[in-house]
């Protein structure tokens, strides 16, 4: 199986948005989702799930992941303590402010976020993605390290923060998710990951695969992820 | 059970987009979404889908509707005789181009259509929605007579073309279809629908269901679609 660099994740999302006329909001919207299922397929039971969204579009994703789940009848609270700047960005937390859903938009003193990961049954993993350079900011270290001392399981969108994409948790301050949702293709870094795989995000056109050698499995039926 | 009038659907529409933040490109992506597990339901075993496309927002979930259908493996062929100005219906027909997916993108003789039509095994009826009024023009009203002589089981999104959104199939010209998707709340025609009805696009915010006086069901666990 073909896990691509850092630098080809990246070219993929390019070629995507260029050549195969996807927009942002779509893809996003399908990758959310995808994860939203992975969620429920494995803790629909849970009290309460903890989104913790970063700044870029793997934190679009999460704020996506927590609206659905909300849409399954699950309990959700968000956390982005960055929003980025996009229209869609902002759009898609005014969506759950609309929904109702408790979502923090400021950074809150630890102890505040140790609360917040205390009282969720399972933590969605949405802070950094396919174009993090490691090492974390101190502020964002924080947050992961609340996440890690929380010891909730986690599900990582794409790749679990705080790791290299290519190299994985080489700082050894990462954290250790119980599930992983590749979106597209799996990047190198997961190649170094023990836990519950799965390949979410169908749309990855013929045309994609082949320029850049992707080997993906096929998705069974119409599934939205695949066990990897 | 609360059947909307075509002035309460577009302002639920209106709700979505303004009040609600969402865009166009996500409620399009879900309800299209929706609309092929449906159809994917029902008709697996199809060896061709052909999915007529309006110039308008029906239009556009039909689009969807083929793309999503094409990474379910299935074979499908789509003709939208008149593409919308909309960026995003563009970019939506650029999609299925790119996909390899046998799109025809201006009229065709009468014989052709019924010819595409012969050779699908089901069709969704994508033409018309929520905005229609009869009666359809003489060039659109060729293309649902073709779709009515081809005896195919046809998928009906929102509306079942050449039907009044209110008053239901009241020239005796439009379509019936086997399967009705309605999105977001059936429109009051479709209680003169007795095929098989279901609920698509899981999307609507508590704030809609309460201004509108909305009853529709609960949607099960994580699925995408109810049946009515």
């Amino acid at each position: 199986m073909k896990f691509v660099t850092q630098q080809e994740a990246i070219a993929i999302d390019e070629m995507f948005f260029s050549e195969c006329s996807y927009s942002v909001d779509q893809l996003m919207e399908l990758a959310g989702q995808s994860v939203a299922h992975v969620v429920f397929e494995h803790h629909k039971e849970a009290r309460k799930v903890l989104i913790v969204c970063g700044p870029g579009n793997n934190g679009g994703d999460g704020l996506v992941v927590a609206r659905h789940l909300h849409f399954f009848g699950m309990n959700v609270e968000v956390y982005v303590p960055k929003v980025g700047k996009s229209v869609l960005l902002q759009k898609l937390v005014e969506q759950l402010k609309m929904l109702g859903i408790p979502t923090t938009t400021s950074f809150v003193m630890k102890e505040t976020l140790d609360q917040m990961c205390a009282s969720s049954d399972v933590i969605v993993d949405a802070l950094f993605g396919q174009s993090f350079r490691t090492p974390a900011n101190d502020t964002f270290q924080e947050v992961i390290d609340s996440m890690i001392r929380s010891n909730r399981p986690v599900v990582s969108i794409d790749v679990p923060s705080g790791w290299d994409v290519e190299k994985g948790d080489i700082a050894g301050n990462g954290l250790r998710p119980e599930i992983l949702v590749s979106m597209a293709a799996p990047k190198l870094c997961s190649q170094t990951f023990s836990g519950i795989h799965y390949l979410g995000g169908r749309f990855v056109p013929k045309i994609v695969s082949d320029r850049f050698g992707l080997t993906n499995p096929v998705f069974p039926a119409n599934s939205l992820f695949i066990r990897l």
